[in-house]
């Protein structure tokens, strides 16, 4: 049996599920159960409404939210819980990306969401920062994520050693 | 007895308000009854879903809703009414106010939010598509905007007059 | 025999029509009859003068005009009728069109524009918008508003059960 | 008797004259009559395009529109004459006037407007401009540019050599 | 004896406090033990280090870090901890803090930081989310929580009557 | 023999000329002769003095610079000349050309240019432009001016016709 | 006997040295000779050049160039010498300086400008990043700048010191 | 074997290396030794710190640091030294890199980074402001840099003779 979902995340669209994967591949690593869904702030907000209500009461200890444009999503949700809301700004054809990046950025005082970047690796981040929560009641998850941070640090420095001696190889003065 | 409100204005705080006294001037000098509520979409969204959902019935035709940073306010109340609702972005000390705009402006298709201006005049604005929308119905109102727009030009080609005979003055080359 | 239009199109440019399909789709949904014209604020500004002064007279409600760049198109139809004017900015390939957004959107006091997004379903809400602004007189298109809106939601609803499924099946934890 | 002005200068609001004094100075030093008019592209359509139409007949060589926001004036009124038609985008206390100075610059194919700076001397430039081109068909005006750009070019050097005086005697090091 | 400090809340100059007192207000106002530190990215890099290093072995739960301009700070103090860290924009005198806004937001891959709102509530939202985050192991603060939004609604709703009763006294139409 | 030029053109990179071709085919519609250059302010700077200090004595009337990115070119030769100048921004990859724009628009005051849209039919207004400064002394150039804006008005109706055709075919509503 | 300037520092106007004071303190703490120059890229282009072109042979070893607005200045200035020359943006009334810092940043290949903040500590960072190029050939300079780097951290964690006290006495929870 | 490096080269990401290719051919082609690490500074930010904090003692005279999005490396590198800094703006996908160049750009009074252009030439730029800077002590390398700009003058005015041939040959008028 699965275990009851810790994470909630929400989409204002289901097209937008391909801008999450890293989101996903976040909880995958963790071993982080987790539930998605895809309601519109603007097309179904009582659903909006009723699941971000309902989100401390079913067991959800983080809730991501992901929108873009006028990207009212995360906000909508963060109005309707006291759960730590996560906001990942959709990129968008036009303005960059930096409509939805202000329309979830600057949220009025009373109202907290924890904005992450508008693509550069936003949706992983919003993975990792709820992990980072749930971490400090969790000391399985805090030691996972240090070795993920050793990991990726040994990463970095591998293929810093790589471009190091092709460098070398190539460059010589 | 007063006349039941036709025009729902509706603003994220209290504070707005005088953002939006040009809003309501427009409501006097058409005699227009409406409505005024300080609802914000962040900390009381129960209340603007309910005033929103109910404002059709309640006998309002048209919805002003006016809200400054990541202004959600138009755009959920939109998503609760099939009135017209009108967007008013409020200016914010940081952003100058480009980051109203576009969380109101950047509204996903399905729900449509009539945008005005960041200052220059959207607050008198809001209130006259109001007007301009409520006298497709009411010949006495639409009257009464030609009458309103005719002033308008008649106060521009007067002044215009003034410039002209002042420069001719001030200016002899 | 064809119905008179109740709503009339006009975009800066021919080639703007590629942008406007959303637009017209809603008319088709709706059975609301339109006219569309291709008539430059720049190049014939007589043209659109006449239009937009002679658009009441020719039983048109609402008139939607669209516009890129420079995009005086939506702000002189307003100058010339007291109908709802509906603005669409249309996306310019520099400056992401927040040109042509800012350039709809600033009108001065007296004369308004409802302004939609620049992409992002901007131009299936300006549809929208006109219809809910007709349906105001028109029970039979607020009953199909209020359908339309409930499928919307449904759809919504039903692709948010698929991913839910998805994420079920695909992401075991 | 003055002279038929060579020069029309119209902005979109009465008030703006206060932004266009530098404009006004070098008319007068330059001794190039010109008239000034007050008027609206939104709310006087018809006697903007009637100025503008008859501007060449009226002896005008070349015209200079300001405006602010939507800033739609200087290519209404490009669209109505073929002379020379200078833009100055006026500040606006929203935007810092890059929503001014993207409206009047943008202009599509085919209707020209010669864009000065918003703020930083546009208004000063917009009156030169129009002396320059004066100035192809009249050798005094030339000289009279050639002399002014000396004198401005002088008391840059005066100006440094005060203040190279006063860096010496201030920092001795 | 003071209780040991659960957030530490971090500025990159002394002089940013004042942007920074709605943050220690919600400390006051929920009790929450905190430390306070002045140390900058840029000048004292090493302190920074060892100061984000250590927090979490020193106890701290939470970490806040604003800044302005280049505003590298709280992206420096996620690098060296694993605690969760909540960047606040500090608004700079030029560019609208636009540019503090950017570089904390745009995160690369690995290393979030949850970015407030620049001006607009975000440093007292910083405070806020902190206290739902320990809330998440403390009953009691999240009863707090609940109680301050109940508040926070209850004075929109009281204000909003005000506003009701106001706007029916002073405009009978 | 041909002509001697009275349009200088230069761009500040070769490659520019691919982004000028619809000035070039301005003069070949009206029949202008000119000259084009590709001198970097930048790279060549002597060489673009001297060509703007000689270019009124060589016979030319007016100038057009079009540069990208920092974009000094045509306020060089504005510096260098009191022929009027006018500035064409040249696309950059990226900042979308706003860089080019900015860079050629804020002139300070005392020398001016004609600043033209980036992208956006810039290129041909350039030449637009400089033929309606040549037709003040050129009544033919007027006339063509005249004919060659009719015939684009009459292109728009054309196809404003086949619009409105188009659209009662294929939306029988 | 003076020593002979080390740093040329030029400004695009006299006006600007109110900027500058803190470039200029750098050079009286650190007792560089410099000179100082205000002349125009715009309006006194023959000087600059000559003096940019004359700046090595003088003996200078760094140039400073600050401007605002089109700013073309530093990039003139390096057009004519192969000595590293920075540039500062100086802060435009308009804009906030964008323009200022796009015109300077955005230099084509093969000719850099080294370009510092707009405000936040641009000018002091210019006369710094002159000094630290100094000091590359220069022990002293060298020894000095490790001071005053060292005295930088020193202050700031005197005051961090401040900042924790102040707030363990006003803050006891 | 090889000469030690003189030049210090650093990016955030190993992937960055391709916009870089340009800074190193500027190497090749003036045979100045240098060394290229890809690090962190929000991944690995000990070792940007020990490799900045070694680098003058190293041999190294001048550090360029590339990155993107938040762009924190070359200010966390220049935090570390004083060697002269140079930092280079990757493109970002979103926000056209203006995010990368604001975080670059807007360092702190104390801690320069001297900011090359974002794309245009910025790598290039980078090499060849490290060679001038080098150049200051080597005089084979000021005379090498001399050819080098003469060169690209040569090449410009190459093409422009191309350009005048071309433009006589295909548009006679």
């Amino acid at each position: 049996m699965p275990l009851p979902p810790l994470v909630g995340l929400i989409m204002g669209s289901y097209s937008d599920i391909k801008h999450l994967e890293e989101t996903i591949m976040v909880f995958k690593e963790f071993a982080v159960p987790f539930e998605a869904r895809a309601l519109s702030a603007h097309r179904t907000p009582a659903e909006v409404a009723r699941w971000a209500t309902e989100a401390e009461k079913m067991g959800l200890k983080v809730l991501i939210a992901a929108a873009g444009g006028a990207a009212a999503l995360p906000g909508v949700v963060a109005a309707h819980t006291l759960l730590p809301v996560i906001g990942v700004p959709i990129p968008t054809a036009l303005m960059n990306g930096m409509d939805s990046l202000l329309s979830i950025a600057q949220m009025p005082a009373g109202v907290p969401v924890a904005t992450m970047a508008c693509g550069m690796g936003g949706a992983r981040n919003a993975g990792l920062l709820a992990v980072q929560i749930l971490a400090l009641a969790d000391p399985k998850l805090a030691e996972m994520l240090q070795v993920s941070r050793r990991q990726m640090a040994a990463k970095v420095i591998e293929r810093d050693n790589v471009l190091q001696e092709k460098i070398r190889n190539e460059y010589k003065i």
